[in-house]
C-alpha cells in the first residue's frame, strides 16, 4: 500500500470539502442564522486543517495500483462523510454523534435515507449542507467513473473499469479522458441549473428549487418538507422533477454521445432502451394494479402517482407523492425489484445497474444454448459488441456478493424485530441509494432503528455506492500490506 | 429432438409408475376402502395404457444427447405428475382438476405443498399413493444425478453433469456407475426402512412409521395429521426423525464412500462442514432469539424446537413442531435464507445446494483478490481440488436464473394481494422444494391461492426439483428441433 499517496489524495479531497461547507456557510449567513454560521466554520477549518495535515504527510512516489484507487475511493467517501457530520453536531440540531454520521453517510452516498425528525424547523444553512454534500456525493461517484477508467487503462488492463462501469464507454470518440470527465461534469451542473430555473418558474421558492434540483441530479431525495415532494401539490412540479429524475438515471455517456452528435451510439445503446421499457412497463403496471384497487379516483391519478413513483425508485432518488404503504401488494413489490435494479451504470444512480442485470439475462440465455449444443462458441454480446468473458466474470461475482451482503444486513436488521417487508426493503433502500423505502423508510423514520441496525445500513450506503469491492477491501488484511 | 428416444424412455417411466400405483391399490384393499381401491385400479390401467402406447412409439436409435436427457428428465416428471393427479380426481377427494395435479406434482417435486385441507379424513390409500409418490420422486432425483452423470460422461464433457451436481463425485473409486447408483438407491431403500423401524419402536402406528419415513426420505413433509409432527408430542419421535432428515441432506455419495471405508475422503468433504456448521449455528441462534422473547417456558423446549425446524427447512423436508409464524423476526428471517440455501448437493432434498453456495463465497474472494493482485493466477478450490472454470460458470448462471425466477414467481403471486413475507416465502418454499413455509403455507394451506398462483408454484416445484434448465428448455424452439 502506498499509504504517502493515499494521504495526499484524502488531503486534496477534504480541502475541497472545506471549501464547500463554506459555501453553506454563505448561506446561513444569507438566512442570519448566528448558530449555524459558527458551526459550519468551525467545521471548515477543521476539516481544513485535517485536509493540510494529510497534504503535508503526502511523498514524492505518486505510483497508483488497481489496489491504491479502490482504497483512497473508499477511505475518501469515509473521510469525507465524518468531516461532513460536524456540521449536524456542532450545531446541536442532531444529538446522537450516530445519527450525524448517519445523515451525513447518508448525503455523500447520495442515500438521503434521513434520521432528521422535523425537516421543517431545521436551519436553512445545515438544509443547503446536506444536499450539497448529495450534490457532491452525486459528482463523486462521475468523478469515480473516470478516475477509475484512467487507473485501470494505465494499468493495461480494462477488466477492472469495466466490471465496475458494465455500461457504454465512449471507446475512441475522445482519447483525452480529461477533456470526456470535463463534459460529463458540465452536463451534471447544467441539469442542475436547468432544473432549478424550471422549478423557480413553477412558483417552487428558489431556496427550495435549488436543493430539489442538486438531490434530483445526484439521485437523492433530501427534502425540505416532511411530507416531500406531495408538499407541493403541483402536477406542473412533479412532471419537472420526474423528466429530471429519469434523465439523471441515464448513462451520461449518453449526453456526450448527444453533444458529439454520435447518434449511431445512443441508437445501438441497449441499456437505454431496456430503462425506458422498464419504465414504461412497470409504470403502467402499477397504474392498472392501483386503479384496479380503486386506490384513486381516476386512472390518470394513478398513472400520475405511478410515473413519479416507479421513476423515483428506479432512478434510486425516493422522492415521495404517495404513501406507498397503502399500495397493494403487486405494486409494492414491483417497486421492490426496481429498488434493486436501478438505473443505468455511469449516472449518478445506485443499485445493480440495467447494463449488469442485462448481460446477466444473457448469461442465462447462453447457459440454455449451451445444454442444446455443447460444443458451440458461443459470446454475450452488448450493444453489439462482444462482452469480454472477464467483464462476464465480474458482474456474475458482483451479483452474487450484492446478494450476500444483502442477506447479511437483512438478518442483522431483523433483530430489530421489524416485519420482514420493513426489514427488507430498508435494506433495499439503503444498499441502493433511495432512502425512501415502501413507506417505513419515508422522511426521518430512519431515527427509528437501533444504533447497531444504523451502523449496518450505514456500511450498505457506502456498499452500494462504491459499488462493494472498494469497501471490501479495506477489511482484507492483504491490502494493507507494504507493496 | 430424438422423439422415439424421448417415447421410450417416458413409456418406461409410466409402466413403474402403474405399478407404483398397485402397492397404493394393496394398500387401499388392505383398509377396505372401495371408491379408493376402484380408482387406483383405474388410475393404473389408464397410466400402463399410456406408458404401452408410448413405448410402442419408439424406435431403434436410441441415441441421447444432453439434450435429450434434459427433456426427458423434464417430460417424465410432468407425464409422471399428471398421471398421478387421477387416484386424487376418480376418487373425488377433491374437485378441481388443477389442485389434483398440484398435489401431484407436490408430491413428484418432494415438496409436499398440501391442498388437501383435512387429512384426517382422507382414505388411507390415498395418502399412502401421496407419500408414495413423494418417495418416488426423491428417488427419482437420485437416478438423475447417476443418469445425467453417464449421458454427459459419455458425450466426453463432465462440465454438465458437474454444473447439475457440484457436490463431490467419487473419482476413480468405482468406474462402474452402475454399481453406485446400486448402491445409492440400497442407502435410500435402507434409510427409510430404519426410521419405520425405530418410529414403530416409539410406538407410532406402522402406517404413520412407513408415510413418516418415505416422506422424511424423499425431504418432503407430506403428514398423516394437520398438525404435523407436532401431533405425536414426542421428544423420541421428533429426534428419530430430526436425526434423519439431517441424514438425507446429506451427498448420498457421503454414504458409499462410508460402505467403502473411504474415510480420507469424507474428511476433506467441504460441503459436509459447512452444513454441519449451518445447521449448529443457526439452531443456537434460533434457540437464543426465541429464549430472549420469552417465547417457551425454557432454553430447553426453544432449542428443541429451533433444531427441528431449521434440519427441517435446510433439507427441504417440511415437517413442522411449532407454529413459526409466532416467531420473531430474526428466527423467521434466518429460517428464510435457510429455504434459499437447503442441504448438500447429490442427496434428495432441493434449495440453491450448499456446494453452490460454498462455490460463489470463494468466487467473491477471488475477484477481491484479483483487484490486490491483477494479474496473479487465482483459482477457486473445492475439497482441495481447483474447479473447472465451466462448473464455476454454471454455479454462476444458475444462481442468477434461480433469482429471475424467483423473482417473476414472487411478481405473480403478490398479486393475490397476500403480503410481502407471505408471498416470498410461498414461492420460496415451492422453488426449494419445501412445501412448509413460514406460517403462511402450513398443511392445506395452498388452496387459498388463485389458480394462476397455483400455475406458477408447479411450475416453481419443477424448476426447483429439476434445476431450472431441463423445463427452462422445454420453452426453447430450438430444443425441438430436428437434429
Amino acid at each position: 500500500m502506498n499509504y504517502r499517496a493515499v494521504s495526499h489524495y484524502l488531503g486534496l479531497v477534504l480541502k475541497l470539502e472545506a471549501i464547500c461547507m463554506l459555501a453553506a456557510f454563505a448561506v446561513s449567513m444569507f438566512y442570519g442564522e448566528a448558530v449555524m454560521m459558527k458551526s459550519l466554520l468551525m467545521s471548515a477549518g477543521i476539516t481544513f486543517l485535517a485536509g493540510v495535515i494529510l497534504g503535508l504527510l503526502s511523498g514524492r512516489d505518486m505510483k497508483i495500483r488497481l489496489r491504491e484507487s479502490f482504497v483512497i475511493i473508499a477511505v475518501c467517501w469515509i473521510a469525507m462523510s465524518l468531516m461532513g457530520a460536524l456540521p449536524f453536531w456542532l450545531s446541536g440540531v442532531m444529538e446522537s454523534f450516530v445519527d450525524c454520521v448517519f445523515e451525513s453517510v447518508s448525503g455523500f452516498t447520495t442515500t438521503a435515507a434521513s434520521v432528521l425528525v422535523n425537516t421543517g424547523s431545521a436551519p436553512k444553512g445545515l438544509l443547503f449542507w446536506r444536499s450539497l454534500s448529495l450534490w457532491v456525493g452525486g459528482m463523486g461517484v462521475l468523478v469515480l467513473l473516470t478516475a477509475t477508467a484512467l487507473i485501470s487503462w494505465g494499468e493495461g488492463g480494462t477488466q477492472n473499469l469495466m466490471a465496475e462501469n458494465p455500461g457504454p464507454v465512449p471507446g475512441k470518440l475522445v482519447p483525452k479522458l480529461k477533456n470526456n470527465a470535463r463534459i460529463i461534469y458540465s452536463v451534471y451542473i447544467g441539469l442542475t441549473a436547468l432544473e432549478t430555473i424550471l422549478l423557480s418558474a413553477g412558483g417552487m421558492p428558489l431556496f427550495d428549487s435549488v436543493l430539489t434540483a442538486m438531490a434530483t441530479a445526484g439521485t437523492g431525495g433530501f427534502t425540505i418538507h416532511n411530507a416531500s415532494v406531495a408538499a407541493y401539490g403541483s402536477l406542473y412540479i412533479e412532471t419537472v422533477i420526474t423528466v429530471f429524475m429519469f434523465m439523471c438515471g441515464v448513462n451520461f455517456n449518453i449526453y456526450f454521445f448527444l453533444l458529439v452528435r454520435a447518434f449511431a451510439d445512443i441508437r445501438k445503446n441497449e441499456e437505454l432502451k431496456v430503462y425506458i421499457g422498464i419504465v414504461l412497463g412497470a409504470s403502467l403496471l402499477v397504474a392498472l394494479n392501483l386503479s384496479a384497487g380503486g386506490a384513486y379516483p381516476s386512472f390518470f391519478v394513478s398513472l400520475r402517482h405511478s410515473v413519479f413513483q416507479v421513476v423515483s425508485i428506479m432512478s434510486t432518488t425516493g422522492f415521495l407523492t404517495a404513501d406507498v404503504a397503502l399500495w397493494p401488494s403487486l405494486s409494492r413489490i414491483i417497486l421492490f425489484f426496481l429498488m434493486l435494479i436501478g438505473a443505468c451504470a455511469g449516472s449518478s444512480a445506485g443499485g445493480l445497474k440495467i447494463a449488469r442485470v442485462v448481460l446477466l439475462f444473457k448469461e442465462v440465455k447462453r447457459a440454455l444454448f449451451r445444454v442444446i449444443r455443447p460444443r458451440a462458441v458461443t459470446m454475450v454480446k452488448l450493444d453489439g459488441k462482444a462482452v469480454d468473458r472477464y467483464v462476464l466474470h465480474a458482474a456474475n461475482a458482483y451479483i452474487v456478493a450484492y446478494f450476500i451482503l444483502f442477506a447479511l444486513s437483512f438478518i442483522v436488521i431483523s433483530a430489530d424485530n421489524i416485519d420482514f417487508e420493513g426489514s427488507a426493503t430498508v435494506v433495499a433502500a439503503c444498499m441502493n441509494n433511495i432512502g425512501a423505502g415502501l413507506g417505513l423508510t419515508d422522511t426521518g423514520k430512519y431515527a427509528l432503528f437501533s444504533p447497531l441496525s444504523k451502523l449496518v445500513l450505514m456500511f450498505d450506503m457506502l456498499l452500494g455506492r462504491l459499488e462493494i469491492y472498494p469497501v471490501l477491501l479495506l477489511f482484507s488484511p492483504r491490502t494493507w500490506r507494504h507493496l
